[in-house]
């Protein structure tokens, strides 16, 4: 069966469902740019900024696209995620506006802050001991007492449809700049922002190649792209990267990366820093360390990329002021 | 002769126009929310981030405004404009990209980082001792001896046509928010684009009202409206919001403000600072204190404003890391 027949996850008539679903409410992120940043990498340098997205990363988009889509009366009973980050924001915030209840199961040693927020966006947040108990078998009882429906991080068609429209903005928006040919940098965890954006722009602006972006220590994906199979991470903490750390690529979303992406680069961790700080100083915006990543990657491994202009999607911006005040002492 | 005969400064044909020549190059920057503002503000919050503009202010669109409508031959001997901020960064940035020269006049005692970032943007600098010389002859000579268009920074009708695309976009991004009625609240120095939105609003959104926002003890504006003539400050610097500060409102756009704006709206410039911190943390924005006063009035006089919604205008981001780093410490 010849490779253009393989099912993927979702198609570009997906995306462009997923797309119509998202217009009343998602934030269109414009793209960003400073001659400033063009100078320190030594091409044009276009950021998307997804940081600005509801809850302050791409995250609103997968979980609209995925509630959206339910049959109403599903809908209705509620919405359950697993995510102690911006996953469980996207999805509170998504059930929240379509007037349905969400219950987000979280370890009990998450952040306080994170737990109030995801709270205040309007979800039951339960917490669950991680020494002792087991969070799939707390979730999926919650889930059939309450007829929930459990929506996944990245390894969900829907999910991954959601993000891609992140990817049809890019290709709209790179048109606009005269940009038919770059490297698009993706901060890369589970990979379904990464395969979203690469289904895509294979349709709609095939000279761009989507490349994810991931952190030293936990480069899961740029290992699985080199070795032709799913690799996995020694750890899944201790990286200030924390949102986008996820063991191995989905299983939905490798055989994407995999057919539509270019290598991986692999980024250390402390040019995150820097790279918020110019994003601040430069571009105002707000990025998180694990937002920060790929542009991190534009800016300080120039000799990694290809072509004039460098396209990096900034993922999220949900960053404590001790870390954000850390990154400001780069500059 | 009836009112509404009476000259203003730019009529919305002209605002139109100035649109149809940003357009190539504008950001058009989105309308943010956050659930965390509503609550804090007890209404809905609009921001419009004019921080994510070319070189970080609204100040782009006015230069560009005025660059782009002057006769090709006129411009390629170059612009003129006295400005040690915000202004002096749009000017060097538009001039640039039109491929013709600019110097901007700054003070020898402005901060080293303005005097670089002004000339990286492609600008000549030249300094003057605010003691001993007189900036408006050294300008002069310059501009007559090379044939340069001089540029205000608020006082000119290009100009405020330029900052008021600002309020073309609130007007189409109310409606499709589905506001009809709000208060409009924007940073306001000379009054440029305090001016230019309501000239912009009263013609596509005329159920928003303008209202001009100021720190305490540079009050000219609110103090003008009130007493019907043009006030002056008792002073123009030692305020945290600098970018903001002028003497007096301009000849131009004060009698446009009184016939379209409702009452100025005086802050304290500390509120200033914990409004940077809330962008931070829930728009995933950076302002300077300056362009925070808008949304620093919106979170934290709410008695002062009227309606269930209530739009700020976010005019810059071009702050330090030690003073957003003190924001910081409002969290």
């Amino acid at each position: 069966m010849p490779d253009t027949l393989t099912p993927f996850p979702a198609s570009i008539d997906d995306i462009r469902a997923a797309n119509a679903r998202l217009d009343p409410v998602v934030r269109r992120t414009p793209l960003l740019s400073s001659p400033f940043l063009d100078e320190i990498a030594g091409r044009r340098v276009l950021v998307k900024p997804e940081c600005l997205q509801h809850t302050g990363s791409f995250k609103f988009r997968g979980a609209w696209s995925a509630i959206s889509a339910l049959d109403p009366d599903v809908r209705a009973k509620g919405i359950i995620a697993f995510s102690s980050g911006n996953h469980a924001q996207g999805i509170a915030h998504a059930a929240t506006r379509h007037g349905v209840p969400s219950v987000i199961i979280m370890p009990g040693n998450a952040p306080a802050v994170k737990i109030a927020n995801t709270r205040a966006l309007g979800a039951e947040v339960v917490l669950y001991d991680r020494e002792t108990e087991d969070r799939d078998e707390i979730g999926a009882k919650i889930a059939e007492d309450r007829g929930l429906t459990l929506i996944k991080p990245f390894d969900d068609p829907l999910v991954i449809a959601g993000q891609a429209t992140c990817g049809l903005e890019i290709a709209t928006q790179a048109a606009e700049a005269g940009v038919t040919s770059a490297d698009v940098l993706v901060c890369c965890g589970g990979g379904g922002l990464t395969s979203g954006i690469a289904i895509a722009l294979e349709a709609e602006a095939p000279g761009l190649r989507v490349r994810p972006v991931e952190p030293v220590g936990f480069d899961d994906v740029a290992r699985s792209l080199l070795s032709g199979r799913i690799e996995r991470n020694d750890r899944v903490s201790g990286s200030i990267c924390d949102a986008i750390i996820t063991p191995t690529p989905g299983e939905l979303t490798f055989p994407v990366m995999q057919r539509l992406c270019g290598p991986g680069v692999v980024v250390p961790e402390e040019l995150c820093l820097k790279a918020m700080a110019e994003a601040f100083n430069r571009l105002k915006i707000v990025l998180e360390p694990g937002g920060a990543i790929a542009l991190a990657a534009a800016l300080y491994m120039p000799e990694t990329v290809e072509g004039d202009t460098v396209i990096a999607v900034a993922s999220g911006g949900n960053v404590d002021a001790p870390m954000f005040t850390k990154a400001l002492a780069e500059l």
